[in-house]
């Protein structure tokens, strides 16, 4: 299995509305490109000081099928339309299971 | 279950021997730590331009477990004595699954 997570911060003025939408367009991935193998998102619960907005931990067969994923107009759509107007921060990591 | 990540980007001279210090240190905790249920620890496998080093993914009965990990000497000692020397960026996020 191939892993891929991704935490993202929002911007301060992110609203309420606009968070939710990326989390409901992203778990919409999942039923329109099968070569994701589990998804999970998960909202930051605000122990940590500083701490990033969001994770997405997601799972694949291989690296491939990560980048179908990854460059998938559907997952592109999401970023452009959702994800970039709240972006302040990106990290990511991919790797071997 | 609570779930925390946390994703590192070392320095560009961070050494391998420094590199392969942190994962092997951090490795023992799981042994030293009884509320950590599961710990996986992931090397960025270079799919992509950009991305952070190195990911963490530990799971905790509860939020008050994941705060024995956070503060548990054996963990700030592998921060302080490993990870602070190379370390470029981090970025965390926990949440409830």
């Amino acid at each position: 299995m191939f892993r891929h997570i991704v935490l993202l911060k929002w911007t301060d003025d992110a609203t309420e509305e606009q968070r939710a939408e990326v989390a409901r367009r992203l778990n919409e991935l999942p039923g329109v490109i099968p070569e994701i193998r589990t998804y999970q998102i998960g909202l930051d619960a605000g122990v940590n000081q500083g701490n990033f907005s969001f994770a997405v931990t997601a799972e694949f067969d291989s690296p491939e099928d990560y980048v179908v994923y990854r460059d998938h107009p559907a997952h592109l759509a999401v970023i452009e339309e959702c994800i970039a107007q709240i972006l302040a921060a990106r990290a990511a990591v991919q790797y071997a299971l």
